[in-house]
């Protein structure tokens, strides 16, 4: 059965949902998302997800498409459409399509569609360990705004793959760690946790933010900085954070081993306590 | 009247042509183009455009979606559909369409996709002074694939746009020049030409390349150079070449005038040779 996807207003099977070639999300990459988590059939970190969303249109300029409490209709009318229980829900928003013209106006209207889509993961069951490889991180100035320009974390995270690892961690031109190729990079050292702060080098992740939180109110101790790849390869445990994988420990960074063979203590219970607060946190209808 | 545009095989109506909103081209911008001058009702560098589009094909791994004939016959078939006599010409060539994936693998079916644009410009006039405006160069590293991650072009742009600017000049944070927002950027002092050599740094212009070819011919001395934005100010004359605009001259860097009221003499004895060369080198039907 084909899944229903959500296009400007409509619920429609996905073999319908089209764009038109104009659209300057395909001929600019003039255009921004948000990845949700889905727990439960419900939405994790609505609030944090939608702020972001917000601040991407309010820096390219799109006017919001719709009020959140409409979106929230849309989207949990999308998970119901599906019987989606898990997973991941996908939300694109274009500034409007046109004759071919890099300047923009207040005419454009914004196109918007969102559609569902399954995970591998069981969210309770314990998580494989998952390896990652370093590639250099050749991104633009502004990672800080979640657009679709993303053929720079195409190009890693394939590089990635060939190299046999899971993920691959972006490394800048002087040796830094920036972040995973679609995910936030957290590691241990001594049970304190280590990542890097936002700015306009990394992507302001939700459920790395959530993240910090959760470890804030579990006293572990935390560490806001930059660190080199090396510094990174000496961890007790690492893990990534993303809205469509949750949380996932790191057993490898390249041809280093990081910790045992299963999920580290503190990543495991960092891991439940994100579940627990991502749960108690869902949105209202 | 509408336009007739070609979609995958298909010329048709452009309010008909669209693409699954799981294009690749639209959700990571995995996609590459190329612009083709329309003089006379013919394509200009046909070849460099051609060869071009091969090697943006071949660095990210897209399969070439039909062989050169078949590219011409389809292409001016599309002027012919539409009675373009100059303008230009935009062509598309996505990975494909699938599930929310970074990765990719043999199994997409590349989408393509071409249509035609009036421009404003009579190749034969004297044409207009135009300005720029100097903004930073934000871009990723891979400037030298003419892909759709255009998102930092469309903010020069805008922003030269909104500072009254016919084009951008971008510059990189060591206050070198690299090119302009969708064109190359050449300057002339004591009659000689100043162009920055291609690198991963800037987009191989085609019409740039031309230029240097035609320049060549004509015994103008060149010196292929990292320049400052201040150098660049400082010029007699300036220009800026693209497959949509041919050669324009530049009357204003910001607030430096460049030059006198009208094109400059080597400006304009390029521009007209430019267009003899170019017509001369009409692909063969």
């Amino acid at each position: 059965m084909e899944r229903i996807v959500y296009l400007n207003g409509e619920f429609i099977p996905e073999s319908e949902a089209k764009l038109s070639i104009f659209d300057r999300g395909l001929l600019f990459a003039d255009a921004v998302y948000e990845g949700f988590g889905i727990i439960d059939g419900q939405l994790a970190d609505f609030k944090g997800h939608m702020d972001r969303l917000d601040r991407s249109l309010g820096e390219l300029n799109i006017p919001a498409p719709m009020d959140r409490a409409e979106m929230l209709d849309v989207l949990m009318r999308l998970i119901k459409e599906n019987d989606q229980r898990e997973g991941f829900l996908y939300l694109h928003v274009t500034r409007g399509q046109g004759d071919r013209n890099y300047l923009y106006n207040d005419s454009y209207i914004p196109n918007v569609f969102a559609f569902t889509q399954g995970e591998k993961f069981a969210v309770d069951a314990p998580p494989k360990l998952v390896s990652l490889a370093s590639v250099p991180d050749i991104r633009w100035a502004r990672r800080d705004i979640k657009t679709t320009n993303l053929l720079g974390q195409v190009m890693a995270k394939q590089a990635a793959h060939e190299a046999g690892a899971y993920e691959a961690l972006m490394v800048d031109e002087d040796g830094y760690v920036t972040e995973a190729g679609s995910s936030s990079f957290f590691f241990i050292k001594d049970k304190v946790l280590y990542v890097r702060p936002v700015s306009n080098e990394i992507l302001h992740g939700i459920t790395r933010q959530t993240m910090l939180r959760v470890a804030e109110a579990h006293q572990v101790r935390i560490k806001e900085g930059i660190y080199t790849l090396e510094e990174a390869k000496q961890a007790d445990e690492a893990f990534i954070t993303a809205a469509s994988i949750y949380v996932l420990p790191v057993g490898r960074i390249d041809d280093v081993k990081i910790g045992g063979d299963e999920a580290g203590p503190i990543t495991s219970s960092l891991r439940a306590a994100y579940l627990e607060t991502a749960r108690a946190e869902f949105p209202e209808v």
